[in-house]
């Protein structure tokens, strides 16, 4: 799809892809929704009131006061057949040979006022978070952590085929990409077999590669969404690091599982691309050898994503690594199953909820989406370019996620990076007064 | 503290309690902040609009536009001294001996205006809760199920003295007293041994007597509140049940914790009781042996609430049999413990948030706070009043707690009831389409 409107090939942000986010400039502070496109983002804000949606359908233009709000919450809970119209739109207004050409290409005042440079933005968390939750869809790394600590036989807990394991994250310390976050603060314990614990800044400190998904619609509590339904729920996906202290988890997790291991951050980029923008990569994912209960059978097979993902790690001195080259085919459940088993019992979902993957990896080294993984448990380290080695994350440390799709037309369809450096721990042991 | 307002010597709303919540009247649906005084409730905004604070500091006056809001977050977000010094005022105000008698005592139109019977009021969830943790602070529970899974000499996990523990729970389904609730499907084995699940209504539903506490005041991320300050993060308490489906959480919760079987529904009573209403109720806890790390050291020794909690089962035959009397002072953990150790990593928190204590039982026959004690894991049954029995909960049961402490004066601080009603799973089972 050729544009008006110089886009580098290299471009995460192509005409396929038009993702949407929250942005502000030094100029305009008030936080607003855009589209990224190129080098630039349409503000939607100052496209609307410039009359900017005056080609689309009359039903269609009266919504669009949902740009005029700081997060995208009403956007999404306007429904994937809105999202799709309104992509679709600006896919024609941007389009080489657009039929609107009065509306943007030949409209200097609205191109002045709502094209602005990607460089000259700050991008804001996309969604006001109702409920995170986070899930452990990455059968290869569920088979891998488990052969460290459990051997390959005893590797996937019973339950891990029958259902999609989940648990409740922590919503307020969702962060958006660029956010440092301090090292945590916790107890582990000193070494293994040891039966009391040490209190210390983390020694295992990890990242988690996953993708995570964006709800754009609510369900009655106590009213699960069937599968054949689910796919409508899903508004877009960001890439996600999920954060996590390995000796504090080890401690903390029994019997209710991670805690203070992952709830001092988790990373997200900024860019939501839409469910109708990944729909021409979709796969099949892993195959799952269980007979699934009715409520998780999909009747089709290409249900999961398949997105290209890299991990890479940048010392202080500059030095970057790329540690890990993988693909989001590797997860055993699709969002829909998830979708359908997170409100089989009947929890009620709210436009703004966000879902993690879970940690997404291959079997073979290069391709694992944690340090854990890759080092084989801390024993293992991997070497960095430049020289040094790391076991697991060190202060100063800063981590990129990056993940993209290329269309059979050669257009990348991409996230962008998701970007975190870990600081220092906090410098104030607390103790009694 | 003798009022005007005749107050019954039963009610749990005395002038030494004076609760919080949001209401609404069939005359006027919009939700607005209220405190409940007897048979009475004082609507805030109208009692605002009519110059009820007229007596108040003028500083402390400006602010008494939270009580335009339709939650109390704005409220809890002001501060212990703001709420201590409304909370005085308001007792102030009604005292027999009113310094301001012309406020409401001899104002016949505020009067009428601004104090509605509570049975003509409609009561919602008093705050917006950002994220909801439920913490496992009640060491008897946890050792009377760790003896029932695992025997006494291994009940209670290696880390439960060292640390507060808990996980994250679902905030969305957070509901208001009254709200019935679907019995949740979900996974579950059919028998001990097998590996297969199967997929029905929950076979084994369970409450769980628990005490709620509200955060009125955030941290940054990153930075842990000290114990020593933490008393400043509480706005107040309410009863909770935390509904739990012993199958399903059986199945799911190895590794990553409970999902399902909570995520269905946690009912709380309305009136949230300020922190200052119940400290003269503090007492010393169950003794921790342990040598607790810096963070978690309390310097006062009455750390924890004596409050009174009792648990019924109404039929659907209107037969009710109270099947609990217990104290939540069987807890481990205090709740400055827990909000130091949930922020110790780093994690914010944001007024509004809500915790949940963990299960409240003592060790004795007729203490326990769930069913599963209470009937040793499904083997006893309990005998209802009029007929009948239950290992668990049955469709049309209704679970109504109830909590109160009785001041030196003889005056009731009570929290009124937290009621939930069972209903049939959801009639339709989900199938591939």
């Amino acid at each position: 799809m050729k544009s008006w409107l110089p886009i580098p090939a290299s471009s995460h942000f192509s005409l396929s892809n038009l993702p949407f986010g929250i942005i502000s400039t030094s100029t305009q502070v008030k936080q607003r929704p855009a589209v990224a496109v190129g080098d630039y983002v349409l503000d939607l804000s100052a496209f609307a009131h410039g009359a900017g949606f005056s080609k689309l359908a009359p039903d269609l233009q009266q919504k669009t006061d949902v740009f005029a709000q700081a997060t995208l919450n009403g956007f999404a809970a306007l429904g994937r057949p809105y999202h799709r119209a309104i992509r679709n739109y600006l896919q024609e207004v941007f389009r080489e040979d657009t039929p609107y050409p009065e509306v943007l290409k030949t409209n200097n005042a609205l191109r002045q006022a709502a094209l602005v440079p990607l460089s000259k933005t700050q991008v804001h968390l996309p969604l006001a978070i109702g409920d995170y939750t986070d899930f452990f869809a990455g059968r290869n790394h569920a088979f891998n952590v488990g052969t460290l600590f459990r051997g390959p036989a005893n590797a996937l807990q019973p339950n891990y085929n029958h259902l999609p394991v989940a648990y409740h994250g922590r919503a307020s310390s969702v962060v958006i990409s660029g956010t440092p976050l301090r090292r945590p603060w916790g107890q582990a314990l000193p070494a293994p077999g040891a039966d009391t614990p040490v209190f210390r800044p983390s020694a295992r400190l990890d990242m988690e590669l996953e993708l995570g998904m964006f709800v754009c619609r609510g369900n009655a509590l106590g009213e699960p969404i069937p599968l054949h339904e689910a796919e409508d729920f899903i508004f877009g996906y960001v890439l996600m690091n999920d954060w996590s202290a390995r000796d504090i988890q080890q401690w903390e997790y029994v019997p209710l599982g991670p805690f203070n291991a992952k709830n001092f951050g988790t990373t997200i980029s900024g860019w939501v691309v839409l469910a109708d923008a990944l729909e021409p990569f979709r796969t099949e994912g892993l195959k799952n050898e269980v007979e699934l209960h009715p409520y998780l059978r999909n009747k089709r097979t290409d249900n999961i994503l398949d997105i290209q993902l890299e991990v890479s790690i940048t010392t202080t001195k500059g030095n970057k690594t790329t540690v890990t080259k993988t693909s989001s085919k590797n997860l055993l459940w699709s969002w829909p199953q998830m979708l359908a088993h997170h409100t089989i019992a009947g929890c009620n979902l709210r436009p703004g909820d966000l879902f993690g993957s879970g940690t997404i990896s291959g079997l073979d080294a290069g391709t694992h989406g944690s340090f854990l993984e890759q080092t084989q448990g801390g024993k293992v380290p991997i070497k960095l370019e430049g020289g040094g080695e790391r076991k697991f994350v060190e202060d100063g440390d800063t981590i990129t996620i990056t993940g993209w799709a290329v269309g059979t037309d050669g257009e990348i369809v991409g996230f962008g990076d998701c970007v975190g450096q870990i600081l220092a721990a906090f410098p104030t042991v607390h103790s009694q007064k």
